[in-house]
């Protein structure tokens, strides 16, 4: 495509606007929208309302008189809108490790008879790590060929997967799955952190029994925001998980000494939540208001597809590898492994365009649409063509490690 | 005390100054610092700070450059010193209750052959609700003349106790109970939500197994500002607790399929944490710089005697009972039961004065050293007592519960 024809993208698009509610720093591409989505505008007086105003003047009594309270299940609710969840069945809280750990118990609680979880390889690590130390038969879906149908049989009680792979940006085909597992007797828990806010969810009508994600990626509601499960209407009253704290009380004020699990969703949270980093949660919402998150889906579609089809030479000439299904059976990232991604990440980022690295060769570039516009992606191909050139794996202040990418 | 008395008490205070470090509402005399602490004036810009800067300008690189994965375990060190602990064994994450839970199990996977917890009937409820669902036998200390002595024994793995109870302030000695578990046996895990910041503690000295606690009451953190964990050396590496999540792993960012626990007290993480609330833990803790955790304690036992002292008169003649032991075996509050307290609280709160209040008839006070002045108390009492004179509770504005206290 030539630059007019870029630039005639850009000019109509119909997300164009929406960049205008985020803070990007001057010049910069940010490719990281997967693993930390930017601050909307908003959010500094929202955090700045909830700071000075809330806490500092209305002290202990905001607790009731702001909200903060009843927070968890407000945001719960909106946010379910964007995954097609019907109200009462999301909450806001926790962490995604920890959403998962209440939603694996949860799960296995229903389907007692069975101890075997049916997972991926190539899960997002704590995942997998949460089912450390329970009691269950782990079977993985390996990187080559295996097939869900194959490992998904009557012994299997729940099925944990990603719904995009964090690696490969690979999206799983949510209604086939849940019928797999359903036909089996399994429960399905999904985790939804590379796919909430950037593609169309529909976990009502997919029968979708459990649901975990987080919030500071493409719902954009900062460092370690708080997370979300959901679990379907006909499984909370017989669910049980085991982080049996006072806020997941069925009267959490009485101060009784007994614990009786709440009737609702609430039963899914434990204890007090980080207030102020709650009020990112509501901030991030708020910039997806009155955006369709079928545009979204479209736009990333289209983004990842012209940053595809820009790198193929790239793929031909320097031998990286695109490890993205190239059809709509992806989420919105877009990797490559190739030998020296490490070095070419830190050099990309040196010129202003953030990517990131996974160990131990995958570079992965996140396009979140709210923000970005198709001259970012030729522009960030550019750059990624300059740093092939120059070769700059040989230079070692790109080489070496730190401890976090 | 006359008025000149009162007042030369707060000319003479050694803490006086540190008032002015906090954001205080206007002619408001806040006695729920045992609840939610007040803003630390220096916390605005330091919000400012991670949410304009850090996260909208850094971006997805503050992860390292701004310290924000190594936050728990810088923010546990100097969190540790406030409390008697040796930097590499506190760590600040998740909730008080998670903490709990994490805690528990690690113990109880110390002391595999024993299944008995010892705990209070009187322990803020959630302490107990976290326990529900283990496979444990349930010791509670009552209210009536119990004696730990008895119920420890050696069938005991566990004792769980708040330091400072929640609704009398009644303080545990941590040593010699500490000494009781362990001629026992058993391992102590103590609950710090009331204790820590207000007074001295000895985690170290006194042999103490694991801690617990907030940061958003004493220590001035913020709503639900994230909680800590104290995990004696000598455990650390045998402990294992339920929660494994990536944080928690020796590599976290190796991204390897099997959960291999951190040797350090970094195995007590789980999830990413909500960094921006996290941020409002070093802003508490700064506030205390520099001041001494005795000089707190003599102010906080000196406002709480006069408090006691001035309100003899009152319980006399309106029936008020006071729950607080009277001699240094408290915290830092003062709590009486009055069939009319939740009256009386509203109507205090109505005239600026903010107690609170628990079910089903207890009037909490806390008192705040760092904030609070003597004139504070005394004017506080003058306004319990109009309020008891009026008979408020004949009013039915101030009758009517609320959802939340």
């Amino acid at each position: 495509m030539s630059e007019p024809d870029i630039a005639a993208l850009d000019a109509n698009d119909p997300l164009g606007a929406i960049r205008d509610r985020f803070v990007l720093p001057e010049k910069l591409i940010y490719l990281d929208g997967n693993s930390l989505g930017p601050a909307p505008k908003a959010a500094f007086d929202d955090f700045k309302q909830v700071i000075e105003e809330e806490w500092a003047q209305g002290l202990i009594g905001s607790w009731n008189s702001a909200g903060w309270f009843e927070s968890p299940k407000a945001l719960g609710d909106r946010l379910g809108s964007l995954i097609g969840a019907a109200p009462g069945q999301s909450i806001v809280c926790d962490t995604t490790s920890i959403n998962i750990f209440k939603a694996v118990n949860a799960a296995l609680g229903l389907n007692k008879e069975r101890r075997v979880i049916v997972s991926e390889l190539d899960s997002f690590p704590t995942d997998l790590y949460m089912l450390h130390g329970l009691d269950v038969e782990l079977r993985l879906l390996g990187r080559d060929g295996d097939n869900l149908a194959n490992l998904i049989d009557n012994d299997v009680a729940v099925v944990l997967l990603s719904h995009v792979n964090y690696r490969t940006g690979a999206l799983f085909d949510m209604a086939s799955i849940n019928n797999l597992a359903h036909q089996a007797g399994a429960l399905i828990v999904w985790d939804l952190c590379h796919s909430a806010g950037i593609l169309p969810i529909e976990l009502d009508k997919t029968q979708t029994d459990f649901a975990v994600g987080c919030t500071y990626k493409y719902l954009n509601a900062g460092p370690g925001a708080p997370a979300f499960i959901y679990v379907a209407e006909r499984h909370i009253r017989a669910a049980r998980q085991p982080l049996s704290g006072w806020w997941g009380h069925a009267r959490p004020f009485a101060f009784e000494p007994g614990f009786d699990a709440h009737p609702g969703i609430e039963k899914f949270l434990c204890g007090s939540q980080p207030i102020i980093s709650m009020a990112g949660v509501e901030s991030g919402l708020d910039a997806l208001e009155g955006v369709s998150i079928e545009a979204v889906r479209e736009k990333s579609l289209t983004l990842t597809d012209l940053f595809i089809s820009l790198c193929e030479p790239l793929c031909q000439e320097y031998g990286l590898v695109l490890e993205t299904p190239g059809d709509t059976q992806r989420g919105s990232q877009v990797s490559f492994t190739f030998e020296h991604g490490f070095a070419v990440i830190r050099a990309m980022c040196d010129r202003g365009v953030i990517g990131d690295f996974r160990e131990p060769d995958l570079m992965r570039f996140g396009f979140a649409p709210l923000f970005l516009r198709y001259a970012d992606v030729t522009r960030a191909v550019e750059i990624l063509e300059d740093c092939l050139k120059e070769k700059v794996w040989k230079n070692p202040a790109y080489t070496t490690r730190p401890a976090v990418t």
